[in-house]
């Protein structure tokens, strides 16, 4: 929980602070305090001190990978549902802290006891994320962009833990989680303009849930057609196929995905193969 | 008091290198030297960079996080009041420093011999801290960013430097300054704009204390509807707070917090009543 | 293949993402969703993310270190096939799912099934490389930019990757893909804007046969001046200059370049030279 | 010499790309292709990158620093002449690579055979540093930005290396050349903007001989009023001062600066007294 707090804090913090910055009326010489890149390095070293602060949970502050380790590294299961809500809880008090630090902002850009999703002066996008307005109608578009980027997160991130092979440069141990912030950076500067690089349940439905909450009525939900289940659904399924490509093709781990089915995975993934060869024939060589 | 000269020169040099490059009438180009995001680089680096300077004295270039670690970590009383003099010493040597560095770009700015607080040329910004007009009048929320800042602070802090726990990642030993780098810009990035990111009663009050020797007149204590005091008090409280919070729900060490006050600890600290159990069944297996 | 793969979509998309948003008709606000350094970012991540999960072939995401390897560090003559098909595969898979993730955003800035190399709207850049007009007529600058960076490339891997002597810093094992990190984002910041720093063979041929395919015309080939086998032929000599610049000058290990030629040798890389005379010595005083 | 040529390299290529491409005809867009903070970024890594390459003859790319090193660190003094020549001639040759890959864009901005230093269209602030305006007529501001600036640079260093002190935190072996990116990044964030932050005779001097060679006239030497000669002679009595002040207050190494002057090294750095104490009382009690 903690973890997911720390990640949502500087977070939507960032973007508080990036966006209310720009829009203030009493910020006359319109020098914007950060840009686009604050708010990449904001969900870089957001996911890289959450990972310190809740590291011994294994570093899951995102429910999507939560499941994909379920199934294909062994995570126990009875730790999904209780990660999952502690998760969300995390992120919907950070949002709740933002928003109490950032509310005098708010209101000179808003006007008191104004709250909008959409508009000039929109702040909504401080806490969830709403499509552009390019892809607006476009549902397979939006769902599209969220599975890839879930997806290269989790193949990303197995590849660094996967120290099954010895000549691998690993990224586990210390560098992990600076690892993790190079990787969040990336899919920020390149998966994230469109909408908006949530890839996570918990970043993403608890900042909503909370603006909602506060007062910014029910187009949190409407706007950009519906869209905001798709952060929801679309990780889980980007991250199970993401996880489930690094497991097929350079794993040579244990995963119920890699194993020998009728020779097939031999043509998919010949390291694994040779490896398992090899071992036959030591076995047999001791024998 | 080396790592806080470091820090501030730093950070200070920083601010007064952005500041000034945009507004000097020589800089015809318009083509600033720098923007925000300069400056949290500034702040993040010269924390480092003062924690390899000043390190052996456990890198306490904060009286807030020094008061905390004294109350919760068992660092002697007596270093306090020694360490607060030389940090304020430090910073206020490095305002001068920077003040006679930019001498000449602060007059080509303000004037000969004016100096101004507020006001379309004021450099006072260059030292200390003052809040946006937005929080002018509003004290609780210029303390509440202070805290909160603070805060998470010392929480990271503290999580970085806890090896009491194997699993955890820690970024104690060599990764420790790389870790802090990262945690200041992050509080740069997400909670700098509306009170300039003090956090730290020697950063604030040495530089503070220069500016006004050197001439800015007494608006340096009132700016801001007498702002001065925020940054001088709020860490101390926001740091303990954050510790506090470390200690009452993750630490699994020692500590005055985390105590099993009549089996209240065990409810909001389950992985120290688990080990606990653990280490007192191992007690009576030995017996 | 993946490792390719991983540094094509994370560069490619960073360079969508920031020449998309700024040109989009559906931006009103002008904020631009990164700078050039974005893109800096997402090559210089691309390519240490990419080490990660390609991580035990060697590194080999470009076909002209490969090749100098093989020439100059004996790795296996019969992988350089094997390694080119797949670097290019993947780097025209990753073009194919960038296009596919932009594919709304470019017909908004284009206009449906219109897609140009050239003009004010042009979106060709986001997967191949072209020169800058300064230098449109001129070949040979065009091959001259491209066989400098490449050469400093390899020049410096070998650098890092040399632990044949004990006094160095190197950054093999885990300190290497950081370091890769930072040498591509500082070949991209200085040697990246007139012909936009491809420097591989598969980065730049696998995504222009991808945006050849998807509809951009056969200008992909003809733009520039027929600039297009410029980054395929150049890096292959700049590499293996700057990896025999390297081996002639500083390598002490073996290499097929510094031997000693009738004492020329040891006039152009003194320290083999006194390390061979150290080695002598030692021999024939055992003898 | 192959330290100090990357180090140019890129610092030089950095400054080249980020002016060029702003003021370039060529340019309709006028996107930028990277600001202020691409060339910290450029120095900060060349340094890096430049330390890898020349590591083994203990990172000197900086004459003032080695000399300081000569006389508090015993490096031997006949290294130095060696390596200043090797310094210079490095960062000349550099400067010439990227006069040469950039001598279209340097034509299409400046115009054939026109190279002014001072004017609308200058370029020659790509290979030497010319001060600002503000500082134009004051030699002693020059020159004590150049002094803070060395002066910080060999105190951080000296720092970093310290490893004579067990509770410090240090940035010896693999964390130097990461240590000294961030360093040259701060340098150049805080003290870089009025003179350029040379702070090194080689990479100064080097270019700047360079630009003379290639046409840039005479005025390569009288700009800012006879600029030149202080980023040749301020790094040398900046270094010192820097390494002095922190064998005075810090070290506890064997140093020609720290020993006991009759009591008075007790009262300026208590640790290197309170540790000969403890030596004197072991010593004593082996007797």
């Amino acid at each position: 929980m903690w973890g997911t707090f720390i990640l949502v804090l500087f977070g939507c913090g960032g973007i508080a602070q990036v966006s209310l910055s720009k829009n203030s009326p009493n910020s006359p010489d319109g020098f914007g305090y950060g840009d686009w890149q604050s708010i990449n390095w904001a969900f870089g070293l957001g996911l890289m001190l959450g990972v310190y602060v809740a590291g011994d949970s294994g570093a899951y502050l995102n429910p999507a990978v939560t499941l994909t380790s379920c199934m294909l590294r062994k995570l126990p299961w009875r730790r999904l549902p209780m990660y999952m809500v502690a998760q969300i809880l995390g992120a919907f008090i950070a949002a709740g802290v933002v928003y109490a630090n950032y509310i005098n902002a708010i209101n000179a850009v808003e006007g008191h006891n104004v709250r909008t999703v959409t508009g000039p002066n929109a702040t909504a996008g401080i806490f969830a994320t709403y499509p552009t307005s390019d892809l607006d109608g476009v549902k397979a578009s939006q769902f599209f962009e969220q599975f890839i980027a879930s997806a290269v997160l989790n193949f990303v991130i197995f590849a660094m833990q996967d120290d099954s092979n010895k000549g691998q440069f690993v990224a586990s141990g210390a560098w992990f989680p600076l690892g993790l912030f190079f990787l969040m950076f990336g899919i920020g500067s390149c998966f994230g303009w469109q909408t908006g690089f949530a890839i996570n349940l918990a970043r993403d439905f608890g900042p909503r849930l909370m603006s909602y909450c506060v007062g910014y009525g029910s187009e949190v939900w409407s706007a950009g057609n519906y869209y905001f289940w798709i952060p929801m659904v679309a990780p889980f399924g980007g991250c199970l196929f993401g996880g489930a490509l690094y497991d097929l093709f350079i794993y040579t781990g244990e995963s119920p995905i890699n194993q020998p089915w009728f020779g097939l995975g031999q043509l998919i993934n010949p390291k694994k193969a040779i490896q398992q060869r090899l071992q036959r024939q030591k076995e047999e060589g001791l024998v």
